[in-house]
């Protein structure tokens, strides 16, 4: 079977041909084994206990713009949708995030571990003191969701058929290593492990109907390698101004000055 | 005079009254003091002359992604503006970029340097190889003129006035301090040279005429530190892929083996 990215150069005119459904999930998962930000060194950093408790609470405090935009992301999804029985099926992830009934919901379980972990829970809510680079990338989720077709939009959420592995790597790495971390801080991670799978179920299944022609297979593959680079980049913010070379641009946290 | 930042903490309720048109224009220059990018690390590297080849090749390269966006900023920018006469003053900028007449514009000069610097043009044009903060960055950029009132999307653009001075510096420094740069290839920075006082005085008179309430200075002002971040996060990027710590996410313009 030809790989993901052989896949994705061939242009028109060329005579490649459409992958099964099978072939596409595949070339899903190779995305996945080669770009999903379980392979970033912050995440290797940040599961061995490698981090003091600064640098923790710089990630948990970018991190929360990420949740924060998750709600949103997937309101502008639904906002694509025609279909009623779509949107009753995907609004179980905007309700994961934004809660419903007794529920508080992922952005709340959130805060409990950014404000376990001494950051002001209104400092957190403002996002002032988040990095450029998070905003942008996050931002950048939203707007791809809202621009692109609904294919693509549903494509880039395939990162969660990566994301139990991480979870689970990360409560047990996370309880182990930092004498700051403890298991009731850890209800988002513990929540996503039953949520993820639910909800990435449907969203692959879509795709694999739905992505039929090249043009679709090769952008929902794209829209899957644009939504990785979301991820990877946040991480990529976070080492550069917290680890090495460790440069806090002007006006981000800095855990000397505002921890 | 209060300083831009406490000016910006003052929420409605408070007792803080707007600041003059020159207090504004204090507070703007004040603002490229503290967050314009030629303070960022890479800028001092890139001109002095402590960068390689292939570092300087990553500069151009994603840089690239930033000056083939801005005409599409100026336009998106344009598309909001309901007055014909302020769009034939603006339309000017955009043809900086994509050229008028005799002029080929900014973009094609751009290209001149990233093809001197022995790039392969539609490598350079396909951004295939760019960081996902150098796209996440530049639209982001695009998305914000596109989504807030003109007052902002033209508050935005008042980096311009900080360009000139980064502009002499790089060419001199340039021209210096690396074998492999040569007059002709920074056609581009000349270029910029008349053209952003230009450009910049219509909308430095313009912010200063239009903002009026606290509202109206705050929200110019933050959109002017929006636009900062915009420049330095590209920095940060292509800190931490090609100087320290040289993490070059997967996919991305690897000098090594894509030079």
């Amino acid at each position: 079977m030809m790989g993901w990215a052989e896949f994705l150069e061939a242009g028109a005119g060329t005579n490649v041909t459409a992958v099964t459904p099978d072939e596409l999930e595949a070339m899903i998962r190779g995305i996945g084994a080669e770009r999903y930000h379980n392979l970033h060194p912050f995440h290797k950093l940040l599961h061995g206990g490698e981090l003091n408790k600064g640098q923790v609470q710089a990630w948990a405090l970018n991190r929360y713009y990420y949740q924060a935009v998750i709600p949103r992301k997937d309101c502008a999804l639904m906002g694509t949708m025609h279909d009623r029985e779509m949107r009753r099926e995907w609004r179980a992830r905007y309700f994961d995030h934004d809660g419903l009934g007794e529920d508080d919901g992922g952005i709340e379980r959130w805060l409990t571990l950014t404000s376990a972990l001494g950051l002001d829970r209104d400092y957190v809510i403002s996002t002032k003191g988040i990095l450029s680079g998070t905003r942008h990338a996050c931002d950048a989720y939203v707007h791809f969701v809202h621009d692109k077709p609904l294919l693509e939009g549903i494509a880039s959420s395939l990162t969660e058929l990566f994301a139990p592995k991480i979870h689970s790597e990360r409560i047990a790495g996370m309880l182990e290593n930092y004498d700051f971390i403890d298991d009731s801080m850890m209800g988002y991670f513990r929540k996503r492990l039953t949520q993820a799978p639910r909800d990435v179920e449907f969203a692959l299944k879509y795709v694999k109907e739905n992505a039929r022609t090249v043009p679709e297979q090769q952008a929902s593959l794209r829209a899957l390698l644009f939504k990785t680079g979301v991820l990877w980049a946040q991480l990529d913010a976070l080492y550069g101004a917290y680890v090495a070379p460790g440069h806090i641009p002007p006006g981000a946290f800095d855990p000397a000055k505002d921890a």
